[in-house]
């Protein structure tokens, strides 16, 4: 837990104070999204009044079987829950609203001060959480600007590959901070407004005391591609494809989704959606008014074989090569309309997330063998990233011209890279900061530092219905038994005699094929008998020492004649 | 098992005649590579002469926990191990020779034709494996032919990674096969010499009847870089290090080694080996001429600090963020004499394998917090594939001008593309076949096709000292376990009266956190003795549907309190 510096203030708090005591500084806390790509939250906190930006959650790594997602710790909050003026959204991607279930009612459900369609997007969410929370939700607009506590904020539009994304101006009494969220410049977005660069342009003319900027593509040089680039190259997938076209992309992804309805609209082609998370977001963003599509361009997919396969394009989910999406279920033969044929052509809109490599290699290895010509990103560039890349980055900086500078969003060498940038564009080394998760920053009109207090920011991992019941322990035994599986004795005891009574009993699995091992485990056994009737010779019997030596021994045995190592459980019984 | 077409030769079988019966066929059975990337390994058979190209091993895929490596099904070739005349290896990449320790002994130890330098590597790798089988080697020169059985074997010149390198041209009794390997053009290699394109144009003129040619890179556009130009590249990356450059990658990329080894030559630099493998490789090349090292250049790591560091470079293993290689040791304050600081330029000198992506940027992330700047082949290309791309690719067909063809060394997509490539080149698409792993292919000298025989080649999986005892049954268990635990549940019964004894025994890993659970096993404790209560009224008592009622029940009833599925292993036992 964190020591707050300044005193108790003992006066009312008063909303409309707008220069609280000298001695205060603004504290920046950030709960996720530092050292790490996802689970971005961050906490401004002045005095007694504290707004949040974003909740997102984190995908599991390798190393966590079989957990759902992680989501920010909020112990910090918890206990501060009444000073929160409220929560600020910037855009409906998961890994910046996907622990709102979680988080709201543990901090006392203060308002959410989004846009149309990421509150749309929220809000639908929120009913996968029968018992969720009824969440109250402030929409915004763009150019809005709103008090909350001492702090003002107003927002800016910036593009990234969901409509509605904003950027926040966070007026507080030591300065303005600028927090981009996800955020790229797109001079010819599709479906969408380019980025407000004058409004940008004029926040760093007034005076920007502090960026906080994305650094997700910062190693990647020049610009960012316009969705308009993209949009000729799919023009000519579209021109030449003779069959179907099945497009699988993220139902996130809605500008991308407005692309392919443009063009199967100018190829006349009438869409099917197919995938629930995919009919639910054009739904919404359809009724928002912020995906336009023609009444007689969306078809249901029973109507899909009445028109010729030239005139059909099909939106689906699967890229990635989830289990469960649409694409699978089409490659796997279980669709109920779909089975690929020659002609199909297939396009992967969306890169290939780090750990999905194989399962999407076999997927295109299937549609191939089925026929369809497949595209995907590599071959040609049919996906542009939602991230400023590195001249888009110097711009943003150039724009805003701030005192101070924090990367935000990102693995530390990413945030590292692009300090290094604000550096090659004027702002000073000892003005760029690079906290941890959790290090309270603070900042003051004059000063920036890093201090050595910290926010807890452990994972809480996510897995079925528990919210942080999986630890480390639970987890590192789960990566045991993935690996070398398990070998449970048990051993039945006569409490009278301290006799084992009779042959112990063997429940090993993912370990070696039980019925071919017969050997090994009569082997097993006579050893297990052997150390038995050795330890309990000596009185009093230590049963806990007979438990260790089992498996230390056992654990021995087995390891010199397999070279694995199996969680041995030993289970003595007294009976 | 397959039949084999033809009836059983009744004369003693001659090495020496080279125009066997009329009626047979060439087969062709490749028992890995296809379908993959990995485990290459075909079999060539032609009446009762059988040669062999390649043995290698396939690392496992997210779904096989636990498990080393996969090598090839060799049980066909286990039926007419006499009739395997040799066994040519192509280079010493592990997939190509990495199932030569597992496979050599069950195949009768056919003699192994190979150059030098892989000779050397598949030497040192026999040595882990001290009950090993002493191999047989014949070395062979670059333009070596050799007679095997009815085959003539002739090899040439190509590029790859590593030097010694070898094609195979396979001139059988109906026609000649080109087998490239893993190959790639380079006009200007580093340490090495040029492919030999004269040879190739003159097997062209000479006849060829099939291709089988390296697909791993059929999705890449443009031809591969040259080694040449990745010089430059690394040229000005030591132009510009102030500190010592430590640069990790593949042991086995000796190509790279002698690169990096000529630079730091020329900048005055001295050079550390590091890390078990890349020593013994760094040993092997040096001592048969394949990397030209200047004595006085090496130096020991213990004398590390005799020079200033813009005077060291460091090569050493770990560029994957395998756990144990010196890279990670160095990340991990581990290393006896290194530890990163500002100033420091690390080099990730190969592309980064799928699956590893996560622990690569940890490895980034912390070299980066102790102030090393970083090089990757994303920023700037010190990376140069090894296979040939799309133009590369063309021009071998163009060259070798082959009847038929069969993409090789890939998965489907990607054998698919190159046979796309080959008809755009001029191969009648009637000539090309891509067969599965184990079809077998028979070839005249009229025609190709693709047979209903199958030869077995399911996944032989190497873990620790099994070899194939790992089966679908254990890695399924290793699945489910890794994803919700296990959850064991002991029941002990007095046998004479069929009562339950005592409270059940509740023994799970890898669930939930056990400690903090107590309701939950309080409340499945007394679920387990109602269903034992209820059902042990019925007689006899069934135990078997016993147990099963309480995997299902137990199983739905902790499904319902945590939405997860551990492994329910209920025992039951009487005394």
């Amino acid at each position: 837990m964190i020591q707050t510096l300044h005193k108790k203030s003992t006066t009312r708090r008063s909303y409309y104070r707008a220069v609280p005591p000298r001695e205060q500084n603004l504290k920046i806390i950030p709960l996720g999204g530092l050292e790490e790509v996802g689970r971005n939250m961050t906490v401004f906190e002045y005095g007694q009044d504290i707004v949040v930006i974003d909740m997102g959650l984190q995908f599991p790594e390798e190393d966590m079987p079989g957990i759902d997602y992680i989501i920010p710790n909020t112990a910090y909050l918890q206990e501060k829950a009444k000073n929160i003026r409220g929560v600020i959204i910037t855009h409906g991607h998961y890994d910046h609203i996907g622990a709102i279930p979680h988080i709201m009612p543990k901090i006392g459900n203060p308002p959410i001060y989004t846009a149309a369609l990421t509150a749309a997007i929220i809000k639908k969410r929120q009913e996968d959480y029968p018992n969720g929370t009824h969440l109250n939700f402030k929409v915004v607009r763009k150019k809005d600007r709103l008090r909350l506590g001492c702090f003002e904020a107003e927002f800016f539009r910036l593009n990234h590959n969901i409509p509605d994304s904003l950027g926040v101006a966070l007026h507080t009494p030591v300065g303005t901070v600028v927090y981009t969220g996800d955020f790229k410049f797109d001079h010819s977005p599709v479906g969408d407004e380019p980025a407000d660069i004058a409004h940008l342009a004029q926040l760093g003319a007034r005076g920007v005391l502090l960026l906080m900027s994305d650094s997700t593509d910062a190693d990647t040089p020049g610009y960012s591609i316009s969705e308009k680039t993209i949009q000729d190259t799919l023009d000519d997938i579209f021109k030449n494809a003779d069959g179907r076209i099945i497009a699988a992309t993220f139902s996130s992804l809605i500008s991308r989704l407005q692309e392919l309805i443009y063009l199967a609209e100018k190829y006349h082609r009438k869409v099917v959606v197919d995938g629930y998370s995919m009919k639910t977001n054009v739904e919404i963003a359809r009724n928002l008014g912020y995906l336009k599509v023609k009444k007689e361009t969306l078809i249901n997919i029973e109507r899909l074989h009445d028109w010729p396969d030239n005139k059909i394009l099909v939106l689906c989910t699967g890229a990635q090569g989830e289990g469960r999406a649409v694409l699978m279920r089409i490659v796997n033969k279980e669709h109920r309309f779909i089975r690929i044929k020659t002609g199909d052509t297939v396009i992967f809109s969306s890169s290939v997330i780090p750990g999905n490599e194989r399962t999407v290699q076999h997927v295109k290895d299937t549609l191939s063998r089925h026929g369809a010509k497949i595209i995907h990103y590599q071959m040609m560039d049919v996906h542009a990233g939602g991230h400023a890349q590195v001249e888009d980055l110097k711009m943003m900086i150039n724009l805003v011209r701030p005192k101070f500078f924090i990367p935000i969003h990102g693995n530390y060498y990413m945030l590292k890279l692009h300090a290094e940038l604000a550096r090659t564009v004027g702002v000073p080394e000892k003005n760029i900061v690079i906290p941890d998760n959790g290090q309270v920053v603070e900042v003051t009109a004059k000063n920036i530092r890093l201090t050595d207090k910290r926010a807890p920011t452990n994972y809480i991992m996510v897995d079925g219905l528990g919210i942080g019941d999986v630890g480390q322990v639970v987890l590192r035994d789960r990566q045991m038994m993935s690996k070398d599986g398990m070998f449970t004795i048990i051993v039945i005891i006569d409490g009278k005699t301290g006799k084992i009574i009779q042959d112990p009993d063997i429940i090993s699995r993912g370990f070696i094929y039980m019925k071919e091992s017969g050997e090994l485990l009569a082997q097993t056994k006579r050893k297990v008998k052997q150390i038995i009737a050795q330890k309990t010779k000596e009185t009093p019997i230590n049963w806990a020492y007979i438990r260790s030596t089992l498996r230390d021994s056992i654990g021995q045995f087995l390891y010199s004649k397999t070279q694995r190592r199996p969680m041995i459980l030993p289970v003595v019984i007294e009976v």
